[in-house]
């Protein structure tokens, strides 16, 4: 079986009217793929005639706002997916073209009559000959996203179009992890094990850079003895850092990265980047990841040892989220109860053109 | 009905040793809350036995590699994830005391007399009165995750095991966004809606900054006149990018974020970490959004009147994915097929002092 968020089999098979269908072809839209047995049968002229009838909620829908969590940001929004419906038979070219005319099928028709896409595509029964009646949504990567083997024909078409829609809105909406971010202070004081902390450290590692010159560089601090040295260069208004378990120290310097003529100099931008990641990792696994400016940037370097010529970039405080945030300031419990606040996006955005 | 990624509702109750529970010391680690009708009566005994059984099993989970998409990072490991069981029905804590007592009870047992917090979940028949038996999972946020409302006892504490395997699976696995992303160029010329373009923009947006100053700035380039002038001034090997729909202009300047007396200037970290989130979201939309520094920074700037003062950071190619990828360089095609390169996480992480 294929299994979720895997990139679907591929495939050049002819269509009904004798053109070459190329799998590759289906990528940047999603698409449903669905294998039936056979033309002009009962069962499969209902679902062929079913998904033709259908093919306009499917190639444009309506996704109402994805779920709670984008409450802030959320959106109800037609979205023009050009979802193509695809199905797939051992039938002829030729009988697949009669079959088309006599039902007025409006999805492509795709013949397979060595029964090769339907085995790369596990829709197979047990004897390897039979089609075991299957539907498969692909989202814009060629990604499996949903899959439903020993298809019963009644009522399927409304699940598939369900399934599309759960998917197009989850995907169209604004990523979860970047709308539950926000800059948090009640951290736990509950040590928190390295595994995890590296994970973190990995996602932000893939981020991109100049040349791929991943410039960035970070000092997990999780040592009582080093962390409470560090406190001692806090200013005043991040007390609440040191309740964190662990202190990360992100550093890098000019010459890790791209350094243009025209006086860019990526390593802080890249740098940026790959804490962004680090930040969408964290909030995913359930973890504050929460960095600052306000540091004494000589106290900090002279501790961890870190070369005169390293920027020492950020500090992010990293431990589990605490329900209970009566140790913070009353202005900072305010503050993290208040809706995040963002300039208007014509402030920051303008189309072809600067605009002041 | 609670819905996915809701915060759960808050309650404060006793226990059945007479301490107060506080809902939000749940924030932090995975919890099940299930509600059942009475204690000492068969199926309620069944129950909280069965999940007394398993609570080791909650408690510390294995997790293997959570998804094909996540292969080049994938991790198989044990997951603390210190997950609570929490059995909440209308008996008194006395009543529950000797419940325990009794069956040897290992889960949390809480008392909810006036059913307040069977009604905040609302695990209540219709009459209003009777409990509806129900189980809750809630993340470290403490949001519900996945619920079931009028459960039968038989295989049910399986199924929620199965439950919490697969969200802790998901959750701390590497990003799906973060582990597929990576510098695609075979980009189609299709047209880009400007509802996906802002969306993308405002997943951007959402980005932490230095006092929150918001310090990036975007112009979204989608017309053919304007798009062609900007492909002038592109070098020779980001010929690619001629065939993005959107261009992307990102820039800024000092004076738009903090600006700190030991060099740190924070416009341009905080201007990467927006266009780490701008890759996030597009890649979650099914887009490729790629940014280069490969471009005539006064030519770029001068078609489309940005001021002297300001930084043209990077370029954003942005559209549509291309299956068919010919019109690629043979370089390109193969360099879009192999694996993603990275350092060592040891060339890029150590702890608690800096290493060369």
């Amino acid at each position: 079986m294929l299994k979720r968020w895997e990139q679907a089999p591929v495939f050049k098979e002819l269509n009904d009217r004798g053109e070459e269908i190329d799998s590759r072809d289906l990528i940047g839209s999603y698409t449903v793929v669905y294998f039936y047995p056979k033309a002009f049968t009962p069962g499969c002229t209902k679902e062929c005639t079913l998904f033709s009838a259908e093919l306009d909620h499917f190639s444009s829908l309506e996704i109402a706002e994805a779920d709670s969590s984008s409450a802030e940001t959320g959106f109800e929004t037609l979205v023009e997916t050009g979802a193509r419906i695809i199905g797939i038979s051992p039938d002829s070219p030729e009988t697949l073209a009669r079959f088309r005319q006599k039902h007025g099928l409006r999805v492509e028709l795709i013949a397979d009559p060595q029964r090769k896409v339907a085995a790369a595509y596990h829709a197979l029964k047990e004897n390897g000959k039979s089609i075991l009646r299957s539907t498969f949504i692909l989202d814009r990567w060629g990604r499996v996203r949903k899959s439903w083997y020993g298809v019963k024909v009644n009522g399927h078409v409304e699940e598939v179009l369900a399934g599309l829609r759960e998917i197009v809105g989850a995907d169209q909406a604004i990523n979860q992890q970047i709308a539950y971010r926000r800059a948090r202070r009640a951290i736990s004081p509950r040590t928190l094990k390295r595994d995890e902390v590296k994970r973190i450290i990995t996602a932000a590692h893939w981020s991109s850079s100049c040349f791929n010159n991943q410039p960035w560089r970070f000092i997990v601090v999780d040592q009582q003895v080093m962390l409470a040295k560090l406190h001692q260069h806090l200013p005043a208004g991040n007390y609440w850092m040191k309740e964190a378990p662990v202190l990360i120290a992100v550093y890098s310097k000019v010459k890790n990265d791209c350094s243009l003529k025209d006086g860019r100099d990526y390593y802080l931008f890249d740098t940026g980047q790959a804490v962004a990641l680090l930040q969408v990792q964290a909030t995913q696994m359930g973890l504050i990841a929460h960095p600052v400016a306000g540091y004494d940037q000589q106290g900090f370097k002279e501790l961890l040892q870190i070369p005169e010529e390293e920027h020492l970039i950020t500090v992010i405080a990293l431990g589990y989220p605490l329900g209970n945030d009566v140790f913070l300031s009353e202005q900072h419990q305010q503050v993290e109860r208040e809706p995040r606040q963002r300039k208007e996006l014509g402030q920051i955005l303008s189309w072809n053109q600067y605009q002041e």
